[in-house]
This record gives structure tokens, C-alpha cells and sequence, in this order.
């Protein structure tokens, strides 16, 4: 299978319809039954698959970025009768497990981007669910602040997946059902056990919708509802968007490169080697100067490559277990960006650029693969790129120089910034520095006071903002094995134990959809009750029932 | 292969040595390399199987009722340079899935009780860890309050699957090691890869345990070590312990009966018929008279008896996938046996049946099996025994009578106690009612301002105490549709969905353990890098690699 591709933009949609009237957008839904991502199925019903999401999670980006005007968002279907009915069971069918999982770990992040852009960015997504929304067709509206069903006597929401598929609903229908909507748990259960699902007045007074509409009164009700949603919206006012250029890309079989992310792919040792360039020039002085520069603005165009980057090596390149993160450039230059991004924090795009950094951190700590960051001479892992090292398993820092190569240079420092004090949480809710310290307020309390000050590896050691501190002698062996010794290891134990260790603390409905849900979907999606020859996944729609091993395990 | 047992006493342990001085208890763990619960593996390096855990967890709960007097306990091995081996590998290699995950929940769950006992008991347990322990057998002294490790240059402590077995510490290492013990995560990433693990000094340094502690001065530190938690103990003075009786229980193939709890085993519907009867007798007046009856006070006998079911069906039939819950007897008599227990709450025994009556409903709660609690007339749904309605994950409740039956019968109601407020709080720290009405403080506070009413079914339905409230004509489909749909669902999604629901809410280490490790692990085992005939399990010890899919997902 050829190489998916993550760049797209509207002109190019095949999918959905984005239009923008005023403060309120309304993103359609109109899947293109022939415009699978992959041969071998129809999306029929406005199912989806990864390329009807790509284009999703497009939309949804733009709207942050270039309409700053938008302050809601109406969600709903331009088919007739159906809203959405969820991820294509002949897709899912025929994936492979690797394919699946990651699948579901895009449209949870684009989910969770919905949510984030009604927290955060005043753009308050509304699902008009103007016909049957079932499965993740259901889950996309969970994602809305506000559910409206069509009150019709036929429109539905449904989580069907447990009778008919014998799997879980995979993009948080469950977490957000109960911990979010706050349904109880046992209308719950009968729900996601009832295969048509739930409509009208008994849908909302469940909680599982915030309204039933009639029909004759749908339209002019999500008008109006739009224009409250609006209207209540923090979001400032007749602000001029910026535009997401289109991203420069070379991809190669053995190398991606961008502007200022490079990642070598390094098949022998089953790694990918990822540099990040500091800015090549001086932060603008003010807001004024960071619009000007738009999507060429440094942390922007940085940002939006190592998402690009991450997406790209997440589909593309499973078998690289291994990612190795290191960083060139001016710190101080690093700070000064940071510095312009914070004290212009009122400024809507300096918010949503360091909430779009916030999101593609969070997307790294999600991804299944292991990070090792490496921090060497001329790097500069400070502010928000010491949140690479700090998201990654193991840090290694060179004390000393490289005699051979630079006995002159200046060795590595990391730098603690006010970025890495608050603006970039992870999705436990705590920042990256407080997780890594949970229980030990005396160091966290020590790397705050210490912010802003370069500390060379034995310092940072001490002060446990690094792994380890090898010297010149050491540095090649020791890196040399770690990367090798994890290439050796189970990668799905890597997994499970990454997903462990990276999110100590508190939980939120993020790492209860990332942690919780989705680990019990891998382990039923590999179950043969639900993949194998006679599972539900693969009997579905053939008129014959699954055959289930009846232990319950 | 023949039913386990789970019952057992000190006298017939083949792998323990419980010894009582005072206030200080020791617990030598000694494992008989022959006495294997299951053919095909010996217990090397005092390994553990199913059988020995079901010893230990024997211990746990004889030092909380039968010696008041024990403030410390300290946890040691009675084996040359080693500790602990961890759960013996062979038997894990050579056992289903089913198989592997149940031993694992019930071995959580015995260290859960550990550290309950020094939450809440003031029985505190040190982890005298005099020479290797290793995986299993370092999660075992992760459970204890305190970790000693002797520094002899040999012994250590590590969690090797990873490396050496791909798959995942099973009994909450991973959690506990950030969670509990704050182990900064890289170091935790580092120390899990590494199959010797790390010792003496080192090892105290990175927290994962609390102190090491030279050979020679060993014997002399343990035993200061007790006499100080001892002192420190919450625990009250100078009480005498009630005996655990032996419980008497009928098994056969189709029934399993105690004196106050029966099942009935329906294998064509794949159901469990459970029924509790409440108390036989009114309660006695006070905490003497609950000290005279001992194990037979109605509380403790019926908690002993619905604890060795539980265990009984789920190691047993893990084909009844759907557990049917019944009460029958007087309400009132329920509540006065709550009441007495709740009054004497100063007193020790009154505090452990409470607590014990917790972790069983705790229990119950991670059993991977259907809870469908019927409502009935003659039954008695109060208190206590109402947690078992809302452990469920749904309740019919008889609106009226069953007219052919008894048409004089007082129509079945539910009754909310003290119980029900607060002392039975299930894993996530909130109780079933806080879990259940989850950003729904009017219905709590009404809940609640309702206590002790006899609530009928349409009010109880009203007031979202059961989830359906049928009628005679409805009754019997509806109940029987919901019986034999759920033997129609697919066992796996079930497990996923339940596991899911039942924990709205807050996280805790123990949600985290049940519900995101043991997820993770579950996939894991399931994966052919660990169980396959190539996988790391299989080919652990014969000096053979695993073949891994390197894939990551």
C-alpha cells in the first residue's frame, strides 16, 4: 500500500464542506461512498475511514488558525437520514491490527482537538445530528459541546458496536457517555447493548443528546442555537485569520524533511533519528510582528511539521520502534519565541498556536513508539523543546564535549522556561515537570526556582531533569545500546509499559480514552471473538453469526 | 483439571510460615518446589502459583481477624539470597488466557488487601526483602508499606518482564512504582529494562525501595524496624481475635450452596443464580454480642461465603458469563446488623467486617462477569445488600406482584442505609451511590434525604436508584430477553464495557491497576510476541529468541 498522506486542504476535500457565515461554521459531512483511502470497500452511509478523518482533522485545524471569526461550529450531515454511521466495518474488517489501533488513535486525537477548540478557543462545536448517527457517527457528536437529535421517529444515536460487532465503541464513546455526559452507568449498559439505539425525548432525557428537535423546527433551531453558542463565545472579535500555507515535504524512503524538522529513517536499527531546528532568525518584537510572519512564524511552522512528522511515521513506518529526538540551535532564540507566545497571551493567535503546540506534545505522549531524547553540543532543549526531553522515556545528556569532533564548544545545557510551567499540559491535566516530579514537590519547587538558567548535564542530573549525564568516553556506547537494546525488546510490552510510566498521576477523560479504552479495544480487537475467521468483526453483514469463545476472560 | 479450592488454614499451608510474637507477625514465604496447584512445572526460587497465593491471601485475612494483637507484619522468605522469583513461568507459559488473567486479578487483589490492612487496620506491613525479588516477587514488597532490602552485593530488585519475558509486571508494578513509590518515570522506564534490576544503595536512591541494609546488621534493623511500625500502629490494645472457622459449602456441578448464599449454575443460559439471604436472626444488641458469635455473626459468615463464590465461579466456570443477583429475607433485619456495626465502629472486629465486606463488593466489582440484579418480593435490597443492586450493571426491580404467585406479597422494595453513604466505597474512593449519580448531586443529596424508606420500584425508578421497573406481565420476558441476550454478546466486548462503566469517575491506583494495567497486560498475553509459539513467553529458558512482529502498535 502506497504512503498515506496527512497534508490536505478544503480545495482538495472529497468529503466534507466547510463554510463560514459570520461567527458560525457549519462543517457537512458527505462522504464519498467511492473515496475510501484504500480499495476493497464503499463508504456508504457516511461511514469513515482515515481519509474521511484527515480531511476532519483539516477542518478543524483551519478554523483555529485562518477564521479567528468563528466562535461556533455546526457539525452535521449532508445525506439524507443519516448523520454518520461510524468507522466502515468492511475497513475495519479487513485491516490489520496495527492499521486498526492506529486508526483509532488519529480520531481520538481529532475528537479531542473538537473539544479542545470549545475549551480553549471560544469555538463552540454543536453536532446537528439530523438523522441516524451510530458508532463513532454518535462519538463524532459526542466530541460537540451540544448534541441536537432530529425528532423525527426515526433519527437514532446508538452505540451499536457491542452486539453487532462484538468490539467497544473506539473513539471514547464509552469514557465521554458516562464521565463526561455523565448517563448513568446502567442506562449505559442497556444502551450499548441495544443495536438500534435511543431517539428522540428518551435520548435526551437519558442525557445522551441535549435536545430533541422536531423536524418542521430543525433548521431555524440550529440557527438559533448557533447564534447563542456564538454569542456566549470568549472568542474576540473581527480579527483577520492567518493562512496554513501548504507544508514543504520531502519524503523519501529513507529520509522526511521539512523547513526545520528533519527525521532520518533508520531501518538497520529499526529508529528514526529526528532533529529539530531552532529558529534561523530573531523573534518579531510583538504580536504585530508574529501575524506578519503567520505560518512562517518559527514555533507555528515547527509545529505544524512535527505533527505532519509524527502522523507520517505513526501510519507509515511502524516498524521504527524507536524515536531519537535532538534538537539544534540558540536556546536563548528558543526562549525569546516562547517569551514573545506568553506575553502575548491575549493575543488570539499567539493562544492558538501555543494550544496547537500543546496538542501535537500530547500527540507524542500518546504515540506507541519509545522516545529517546539526546541532548549534545549546540542543541538547545529549552522552553518548549525541553518538553521533547521531557516527553521522552529516557533523556541523555553529554557531559563534557565531543573531543574528536568540537573540544571547543560549549556543552549541552537544558533550560527550564515558563513554557514548561503551565501552558503545555499533558492530558493528565499536569504539566510535563510536575509529572515527571509527582510526590516530590522539593524538586519541582527547585527546577522552577532554577528556570532560565543553562545547566550542563551533571547539574541537570542532580536536579533529575535528565536520565543520564555519560561523558565523552561513554556517550557512543551507551547510546548505541540503549537504542539497540530497545530494538530487541517486545515492541508491544514497549507499549504497554510506555503507556504506564508516561502518565502517573491524576486522570482525565483523555487518559481514561488513551489509557483505559483503548487498551481494553486492543486487546478485544486481537481477541479471535472479534478478528478471527468466525469473530463478529468478520461475520458481520454475512447473515451468519459470530462464534464466540464463551470464557469469560 | 479438578475445581480449586480456595478455602484453606494455616495448618494445611504448603508454603507459608505465619508466626505471631506479640504485636509483631512474620509471614515466611517458603514455597514447596513440588507442590505445584497444577501438574507440569515446579515452584523454583520460590516462585508462585495460583495455590500459593490463595495461602497468602488466607494470611492476609486471618492476621485481621484472628489477631487484633498484630500491629506489624513483616513479609520475608524463607530461602537463601532469594525473595521471591515472581509467578513461575512455566505455569504462565503453559496456561490459557483465561487462565492467566484470573490468577492475576485474584493475586492483585490480595495485595490490594495488603495495603488495606495498613490503611486501615494498623497492621502494617514491611517488606523484609533478604535476597532477590524479582518481578512478581518485587510487586509483592511494592504492596507492603516499607521495603528493606539487604545489601550484600547479590540480592536485588528488579521487574524483568519486560526484558526477558515481553510482557508486563501483572500484580500493579508499574503502577505503584510511579504512582506509589514516585519513581521518576525515566528511571522507572531504565529500571524496567533491565533484567538484573538494580540493588543496595542505588536502588533506595531511585526510591524503589526504602532502605538498604547491610547483612550483618540485618536481623537487628528488621526486627527495630517492626517494633517501630508496631508502636506507630493505630491499632487498638489487648483484644482477643475471633476464629475463621472452617466454612462449609456444598459443591457440585450444578449448585453451590453455604448457609446463606446459593448458586445455582444454569449452563444452557451461561448464568450464575445467586441468591443472599439476609440475616436468620435479629442482631445482637451490641459489639459484645457480635464478639460472641464471632464468625457467625450474620455480616461476616454471609461476606465469607459471597467472597469464596465470587472466587469459586470465576476460577471455576468462567463460562457462566452472566451473575444473577438475588436477595431474600427481612430489610429491617438487614439494616439493624448495618446499624450495629456502624455503632460499634470503634470496635476492631465491627471495623474488619466492615472493611471486609468492602473489598468483597470490591471484588465483585472487577469481576469480568454480567451483574443483573433482580428485585423481588420477599427480598431484601437494604443497605448492605443493596450495594449489590448497585454493583450491578443493571436492576429490574417487580413493579407490584407476581399475582399467580402471592398476590398478598408486599411488593419488593429498596432501601438506602448509612451502609450505602459511605463506609463501602468501591475502587475509585467514591461509594456505588456517588459512582452511580455522577454529576448528578440533586439525585445523590435525594438519595440520600430518602434513606431508609422502602423505596417501591416506580419510585425507586424515579428516583434512579434500579434501572427498570417491569411489571408482572413484562416481568419474566423482559428479565429472561436480558439473561439470554447478554449469553449472545460477544465475552470479550462485554468484559471491555463493563470494566468501562463501572468506574465513572475519579482514578486511584487501584482503578488504574484493574483497569489500565491490567488491560494493557491483557492485550499483551494475548499477542503472539508473548504467547505465541515464538513469543518471548514460550521461549524463555531455551535459550532460543523470540521471533517478534516488529510492527509497533
Amino acid at each position: 500500500m502506497s504512503r498515506v498522506e496527512f497534508r490536505t486542504c478544503p480545495a482538495s476535500y472529497r468529503h466534507w464542506n466547510l463554510a463560514v457565515d459570520g461567527p458560525v461554521a457549519t462543517v457537512t459531512m458527505d462522504v464519498d461512498e467511492q473515496g475510501g483511502l484504500v480499495p476493497g470497500y464503499e463508504l456508504k452511509l457516511n461511514s469513515y475511514d482515515l481519509g474521511v478523518d484527515i480531511e476532519l482533522y483539516d477542518a478543524v485545524q483551519r478554523l483555529r488558525f485562518e477564521h479567528p471569526e468563528v466562535k461556533a461550529v455546526v457539525l452535521t450531515s449532508g445525506k439524507d437520514k443519516i448523520f454518520c454511521a461510524g468507522a466502515n466495518i468492511r475497513m475495519l474488517a479487513a485491516s490489520s491490527h496495527p492499521w486498526k489501533v492506529n486508526f483509532c488513535k488519529f480520531t481520538n486525537e481529532t475528537r479531542n482537538g473538537i473539544e479542545d477548540a470549545t475549551a480553549n478557543s471560544g469555538q463552540t462545536w454543536i453536532a446537528a445530528v439530523n438523522g441516524t448517527a451510530s458508532g463513532g457517527g454518535y462519538e463524532l457528536a459526542l466530541a460537540c459541546e451540544h448534541i441536537m437529535l432530529v425528532d423525527d421517529r426515526s433519527s437514532a444515536v446508538s452505540l451499536p458496536e457491542l452486539p453487532l460487532l462484538g468490539v467497544l465503541p473506539g473513539t471514547g464513546g464509552l469514557t465521554r457517555v458516562v464521565d463526561k455526559r455523565h448517563v448513568r452507568r446502567d442506562l449505559a449498559d442497556y444502551f450499548s447493548t441495544r443495536p438500534e439505539g435511543l431517539s428522540g425525548k428518551k435520548a435526551a432525557a437519558w442525557r445522551l443528546v441535549d435536545e430533541a428537535v422536531p423536524r418542521p423546527k430543525w433548521d431555524e433551531t440550529v440557527a438559533e442555537r448557533a447564534r447563542e453558542m456564538a454569542a456566549a463565545s470568549s472568542r474576540g472579535q473581527g480579527q483577520d485569520g492567518i493562512s496554513l500555507t501548504p507544508l514543504e515535504k520531502d519524503r523519501s524512503d529513507d529520509a522526511i524533511g521539512y523547513r526545520y524538522v528533519q527525521a532520518k529513517l533508520d531501518r538497520a536499527r529499526a529508529a528514526a533519528e529526528i532533529t529539530i531546528k531552532g529558529p534561523a532568525a530573531a523573534a518579531p518584537e510583538d504580536a504585530a510582528g508574529l501575524h506578519e510572519q503567520g505560518a512562517d512564524f518559527w514555533t507555528l511552522a515547527m509545529t505544524r511539521e512535527l505533527d505532519d512528522l509524527i502522523l507520517d511515521l505513526r501510519t507509515n513506518e511502524p516498524e521504527l520502534g524507536t524515536w531519537v529526538l535532538r534538537t539544534t540551535g540558540a536556546a536563548q532564540r528558543v526562549l525569546a519565541y516562547d517569551e514573545l507566545l506568553l506575553k502575548a497571551k491575549d493575543d488570539w493567535l499567539a493562544k492558538e498556536i501555543t494550544h496547537y503546540l500543546k496538542r501535537t506534545l500530547k500527540r507524542l505522549d500518546v504515540t506507541s513508539r519509545s522516545l529517546i531524547a539526546l541532548i549534545e553540543p549546540g542543541s538547545c532543549f529549552a522552553g518548549s523543546l525541553l518538553e521533547l526531553a521531557l516527553a521522552a522515556d529516557r533523556s541523555y545528556q553529554l557531559a563534557g564535549v565531543f573531543e574528536d569532533e568540537d573540544p571547543d564548544a560549549e556543552p549541552a545545557a537544558v533550560i527550564v522556561g515558563p513554557m514548561n510551567l503551565g501552558p503545555l499540559p499533558m492530558g493528565n491535566g499536569l504539566t510535563r515537570l510536575q509529572t515527571r516530579f509527582l510526590g516530590d514537590d522539593d524538586a519541582l519547587a527547585a527546577a522552577e526556582k532554577h528556570a532560565n538558567e543553562p545547566l550542563q548535564a551533571e547539574e541537570a542530573e542532580q536536579r533529575g531533569l535528565i536520565t543520564f549525564a555519560p561523558d565523552d568516553i561513554d556517550w557512543a556506547d551507551e547510546v548505541r545500546i540503549a537504542i539497540e537494546e530497545r530494538a530487541s525488546f517486545s515492541p508491544d510490552a514497549l507499549t504497554g509499559l510506555e503507556a504506564n510510566y508516561r502518565f502517573a498521576g491524576p486522570e482525565t477523560l483523555e487518559t481514561k480514552i488513551f489509557g483505559r479504552l483503548t487498551a481494553w479495544q486492543n486487546w478485544i480487537f486481537n481477541r479471535p471473538n472479534a478478528s478471527g475467521p468466525d469473530g463478529a468483526l468478520r461475520k458481520f453483514g454475512t447473515g451468519q453469526r459470530a462464534d464466540f469463545d464463551r470464557r469469560r476472560v
